[in-house]
């Protein structure tokens, strides 16, 4: 028996081919009896979509989207760099967003790709998303999204992070090591994943050392700059002051290293500081940052091609899956060398 | 009198709206003779197209593409976050493009855009790009480009750029200032238009102050790091060696500091260095670092801004025109403060 195409389906019901193809994609031009009939007759027939086609319906922009809080940040750049190199081998095109670490804009972003402008999306969220309708809302519409970085938990899918708990555990002994033992953690936002998992890894690695300290070394920061300066100088600005910074993004460490020249605090010897980071110049600064730095690149290419597997398979659903690579503490002057 | 549309014209000529909407759009489906009763028809009745149709016609894709020679680059970096921002304003979508400074991959992403994937390019040429025909069809096929930085004369188009010779002069006059008497000045390429004009302002300082250099002083250097720091190790490593040093983009200048560290040079008493950055972290740096930054966002944020005035009146060419902004001299300790 010849294969059974929209053109038999057609022939055998009596209707247009068009009527047949709207059918099988749930058009609402055509009413809920006529669309029962094509479909029970596909089903009677063995109608099996050709594949090219669905490819040319479901997939046809060959478009994802990379969406981050931040554009000028080593770590995201990378990032952007390694999903584009995959995305370049598959003949896929990447548009990138910055949500300006903003939920409105997050959410305005997603919304406006519910159009079918991607086949996929990939994103890390912003400072201040606490909610996942947004991002379900797209998963909903046939959309699938994977996160790196700064994940959504509540949503299903593919997440790709670094061992984030045991770096800054291991940083945090670090500086213990070294002599510290009045240590301020400086973080962005107690509602992102990974900032939660960094404090954790601090937290317990004080505990393990019997280390108790005041509520105000953790310091929350913002995306602004001066306003972070002016929360590290009151830290660091009084008469019982922490001997040691870990900071959970790189920018942190950049605004410790001004606030320090500032006061005339020097690093090591007066405060000893390292900080989660991807800088091309950590090992160029004055005096160079002991860094953990994550491997970006390697985070981009790899949510890439989860997703690219995803999308060339037609799979239903990306399985829930948490990828996680390794980062690296790489001790410099700014820890006693 | 009414203001005539395609309605007004189909019935003044007795044929349907399709006809006189096809022969404005120069359809095949149209005989020639059709054609031209149509067109003239519609030039005495003074007919002008509705623009929100010929948008959504001519630019329905509302996305443009950056192409960029590199990502993990602080200048393109916050000349893509310039444009990104533009485009957000205007809901432009934006297809960030990687050539890792390569002609053929540069190639590549053009043929790719001729299919009316974007409304139109915004782009800095790869290194090793010299001619200009896949730039020539790409605006040919009706997608008009703008360049920034790495313009390309050859193009009639907006080309967004600094004032390269002027910053390139002033700089050298600034070493030459502080006592350097045999300047290197590390360069991408000849063929590069910035890189040109900031050789010629370093050489037309160095003329004005009478001073003669061996060729061996302007060094090419390459997209390869280790290469790169071969080659600053054979001009520094030899007993007369030069004063200073001039670096044309920002990772020539990191190259410059890791080979002075490896030969135990100081930084500035034993050779000054100057250099085109935009790094952040340049005050940061042991020692922080004398750079001549361009308005890199800026820089972005305006050829979007060309780009879209174009899209958004469906001008027929986009004029020929440089927009030179300018790049600012700021002195630190490695050029002796």
């Amino acid at each position: 028996m010849s294969k059974i195409g929209l053109r038999e389906l057609a022939r055998e019901l009596g209707v247009s081919i068009s009527t047949v193809s709207k059918s099988l994609r749930h058009s609402h031009e055509i009413s809920a009896d006529t669309r029962e009939k094509v479909l029970s007759k596909a089903r009677e027939l063995g109608y099996h979509p050709n594949p090219y086609a669905g490819f040319l319906r479901h997939h046809k922009s060959k478009t994802i989207a990379l969406i981050v809080p931040e554009l000028t940040n080593n770590f995201f750049i990378q990032a952007i760099s390694g999903a584009e190199s995959v995305a370049r081998e598959r003949d896929y095109h990447i548009l990138v967003y910055n949500t300006n670490d903003d939920t409105a804009q997050e959410v305005g972003i997603l919304g406006h790709l519910q159009n079918g402008r991607v086949d996929g999306v990939i994103m890390s969220l912003a400072r201040t998303t606490t909610g996942s309708e947004h991002m379900s809302q797209l998963m909903e519409s046939g959309i699938p999204i994977v996160f790196f970085d700064r994940i959504c938990h509540e949503i299903e899918t593919a997440k790709v992070t670094t061992n984030d708990f045991a770096s800054s555990f291991n940083a945090t002994e670090h500086l213990i090591q070294r002599g510290c033992r009045d240590i301020a953690f400086l973080m962005l936002s107690d509602t992102l994943s990974i900032d939660n998992k960094r404090k954790q890894g601090y937290l317990e690695a004080l505990l393990k050392h019997d280390i108790t300290l005041p509520p105000d070394r953790i310091v929350f920061c913002s995306g602004d700059e001066d306003a972070n300066r002016n929360r590290i100088r009151h830290l660091l600005d009084q008469p019982i002051r922490p001997d040691g910074i870990f900071g959970s993004v790189e920018k942190l460490a950049l605004s410790s290293y001004y606030v320090c020249r500032e006061l005339g605090l020097h690093i090591p010897s007066d405060i000893r500081i390292l900080s989660f980071a991807n800088l091309r110049t950590a090992p160029l600064l004055n005096p160079s940052l002991t860094a953990i730095t994550q491997p970006a690149y390697e985070m981009g290419a790899r949510a890439a091609t989860v997703l690219f597997k995803y999308l060339e398979k037609k799979r239903p659903i990306i399985q829930n899956e948490n990828i996680i690579l390794r980062s690296e503490l790489v001790v410099r002057e700014s820890t006693g060398g």
